[in-house]
């Protein structure tokens, strides 16, 4: 089973992509989409969208997972981020992936064992459980936490037949 | 010049198409596209973006506007319109067209002549500009009003080589 973890952001969208056999997890590559500042917004959503395409085409993931957002206190950023996220939530839906969301703490929770730990932790236990993986950008180490924590909890979702815990709530 | 306006939201996104010659503008076509609201998250946006490509495809509009979404209070609501949005600023432009913003008090100022006007005055002014409009539903009549501000704006944003205001006054 071949695991699509993404980080969205409307700068650096991070992307980590993992090989997963029974128990055993193994690195397959990452890294992170970035848009240019400077452009019009729905041009810098094209370049999300036209960089996951490659990731997607060239990797052929079985599934994916989303970081559930942070709502922020600052609402700009909030709908900003909202803006990177519907997009990284549309574009694997497009080639046909079942899309799967975590929030933040749980994702922390299945990486360093504590949902609150700080990002350099997760980063370097994120080393420690994917030893290639020698994630080169912050933004593509988060997006193997959450295939990492999509590694571990899709089983108990696709039971519930569930996307999210959320829904599984419901 | 066919303009198409759009009012994104989760649940609903409404559209409109106008066509502009010289001063003298008129309805071509409008409507809403709705989302499951009991579907994983992902295909709701890919029911959003479906939708548009149809529009898209069957009335070929050689530019797109989109209302600047409020910044609501509810932080929850905020990051769900900022998914829609994303999609909706996307997908025009993955047609091709550039796609540019309003914010929604210089929209009801196009229509109304108010920047402060109800909902209702909105719509209303929006059956008289295009009498043969007869929007159904609040979202397609919303979406009509965003065209029309376009069909009055873009030329000022054009000369200044910019998408939005924001871009413009920087």
């Amino acid at each position: 089973m071949r695991i699509i973890g993404l980080d969205p952001g409307l700068q650096h969208t991070g992307w980590g992509i993992i090989d997963q056999d029974g128990s055993r997890l193994s690195f397959v590559a990452a890294g992170r989409i970035s848009s240019v500042a400077s452009r019009p917004l729905a041009e810098r959503l094209v370049e999300i969208h036209a960089g996951l395409n490659v990731v997607l085409d060239e990797h052929q993931p079985d599934t994916a997972a989303v970081e559930e957002t942070f709502v922020n206190k600052n609402p700009t950023s909030t709908l900003k981020l909202g803006l990177a996220r519907g997009v990284v939530l549309l574009t694997p839906a497009l080639h046909k992936l079942e899309v799967f969301e975590y929030p933040a703490n749980l994702i922390k929770k299945s990486v360093v064992g504590a949902g609150h730990a700080g990002k350099e932790q997760v980063q370097m236990m994120v080393r420690v459980i994917l030893p290639a993986s020698n994630a080169g950008s912050p933004d593509a180490a988060d997006a193997l936490a959450v295939a990492i924590c999509h590694a571990h909890h899709m089983g108990t979702l696709n039971r519930w037949g569930a996307k999210d815990f959320r829904e599984a709530a419901r």
